[in-house]
């Protein structure tokens, strides 16, 4: 049976997630809320939805499904809002946020009682582009579709959005909101504290000793490089998920008094140790890209220094896909450095491998 | 008039030193030492240099110039042994430690009101290749080549020094020992403790917490790079620059009490300002990708998700040397992505901009 979507925020999530739909349910009505008319004229003209609004209220009766693709604090605003308002008799609310607890403690408060099923969700996808001008039908491809189900989530909300964003190609799974919270106040949240806080004591270091500027390189590069996100977004993400952070901060803390400890004592064994262990801790993690690619298939070219030689390496591949490539940098005191390419699958990577093998002379090596 | 050196240390750094000084100098005679037999022999079989020695004492008389380019408590430990020995009237002494002070030191404890004249130096080179089989004429080809003067240090040790080195192709320039141990502390290591502090803080997390293996991504990733550096210079690193390093440490948990202050009491105006300062900042910041290059030429360009578009660009550009290439990461919570193209000079950049601008219809960006 058709059913009728609700589209509240009409960015490249909200966008892209309109595609997707479309894609697997082209009888579905999209209908899409924005409060800026460029947004809401180019899905339109392209086709992404089917009516547009920008008078929330207005479109939310007449949804089967809504989701709510917006800020952390217009999604919040918007949940109390639909609480008053008279929709659809089981209609199914979900969301886009980066931190859930706050929104689904918010949906748990104002929902409960009502007629309607909510469940918390955050795509892991995106982009450097914005806006519905750059939607992507295939922006959630294999990234991680969060789901956080709570008592307001029936188990049959769940296969209904699974069916709805089928066409996303996205990997669902559930996990507990304040679980996600804590998660990614690890991986995320507090490593951008990090990074700020690591450019601002440079910027105000080199203020008296210039040869700061002049000497940072690649290390240094790397850990300051997510300090250049939107302010805006990341300040939401700090204040909705405040005790958690909170708490890896004061764990932080301890953890550099320990090694502060070590170095006053010039334990050379501790710092050994320290360093050797956060090394053989990355070195088993393995770590994606991009939140939601699962794996990534890397290949690494020792390649001499010498012109078109990556321009040789690719027409050998000519016809294979590639994620990424990359020249790793050469310093001794960071880390490692030679050409690396990354493969969507298996199958590309071992094509690569045997092209440039039979090739070239050049040594390659999996890992 | 030709001299006699003598390189302590065959590893990738002196074996590439010895490169380099033979090609200005062609009839100066390298002596070499090395403990370990391998690394005498590919240095003697190459030619890099003429005799080579595992009993440091035995060749340091007959030097006009000796480098010892080792890990930094043997360089202390030989400094201390050429105090005693019986050394040519003005031999120069240097050395390519990464922390310059507990070198300087000693120098100057040791080896004053002896017929020596001394430099601390600091090489900013390397590779992820190490040993004399991996020595590289080019290595330092660009990059900053520090020397920190001392009262060791006449002014006539400085020419002569730059004379023996111009084959590096390096950039010399000048700083106090202090000054370069405070430098580098805030660019260099104590940005290493934050990112095994965080790597060893996440796996930590992880054993209650498992999703956090599976969400971290690109973000992270870059903020633990370089948590698998060798642990053993990092900590000869730490232990020889402490107080810095230290101070480091006080300032930073200052700065994480100062962001908890905001986020405790929801200061959101405070936290924007926190977050866009930072992003301010970096964008201020020309960040080389490698200790010394001075400068890179970077080049954006906006590139559809097609196979071979990468294959494409890089026939236009054919005959260009690049310095790197990299696609950037798409990840709505990190930063950006559009491919990268890095360049030795602004002639190549601006070549590469028209040519890519007149076949293509993609978005050029230089910034």
């Amino acid at each position: 049976m058709a059913k009728t979507v609700y589209i509240a925020g009409l960015g490249l999530i909200g966008a892209s997630m309109a595609l997707g739909i479309k894609r697997d349910h082209p009888d579905y009505e999209i209908l899409g809320y924005n409060r800026s008319q460029a947004s809401r004229d180019i899905a339109l003209k392209e086709g992404m939805i089917d009516r547009a609004t920008d008078d929330f209220a207005s479109f939310a009766p007449l949804a089967d499904i809504i989701v709510l693709s917006l800020p952390i604090k217009q999604t919040i605003a918007f949940i109390k809002e639909l609480a008053n308002l008279d929709l659809k008799e089981g209609v199914i609310i979900s969301d886009a946020g980066s931190t859930k607890s706050a929104i689904v403690d918010t949906a748990e408060q104002y929902l409960a009682g009502k007629s309607v099923r909510f469940v918390g969700a955050h795509p892991m996808a995106g982009s450097h582009k914005t806006g519905a001008a750059s939607a992507d039908v295939n922006l959630f491809e294999n990234a991680y579709y969060i789901f956080t189900p709570s008592s307001l989530t029936s188990p049959d909300t769940l296969e209904e959005m699974k069916d709805l964003l089928s066409g996303l190609h996205a990997r669902f799974i559930e996990i507990d909101a304040k679980e996600h919270d804590r998660v990614t106040s690890q991986i995320s949240h507090f490593p951008h504290i990090l990074a700020s806080s690591l450019m601002e004591q440079t910027a105000v270091y080199a203020q008296e000793h210039e040869m700061a500027r002049r000497f940072a390189a690649g290390g240094f590069r790397d850990m300051t490089r997510i300090a250049e996100s939107e302010p805006g977004m990341w300040t939401s993400i700090l204040l909705s998920n405040r005790e958690t952070i909170l708490e890896r901060i004061e764990d932080f803390k301890e953890r550099l008094d320990e090694v502060g400890r070590a170095i006053s004592k010039g334990d050379e064994e501790q710092i050994w140790n320290f360093f050797n262990q956060a090394r053989e801790q990355r070195q088993a993690m393995k770590i994606h890209k991009r939140g939601g690619v699962d794996s990534s298939y890397d290949l690494y070219v020792d390649v001499p220094d010498e012109e078109d030689v990556i321009l040789r390496i690719l027409e050998l591949l000519r016809g294979t896909s590639l994620v990424n490539i990359h020249i790793n940098e050469e310093n001794r005191e960071d880390i490692h450095g030679i050409l690396q390419i990354s493969f969507k699958n298996a199958q590309d990577l071992e094509r690569a491998e045997h092209l440039i093998t039979e090739n070239t002379d050049y040594t390659v090596v999996i890992k």
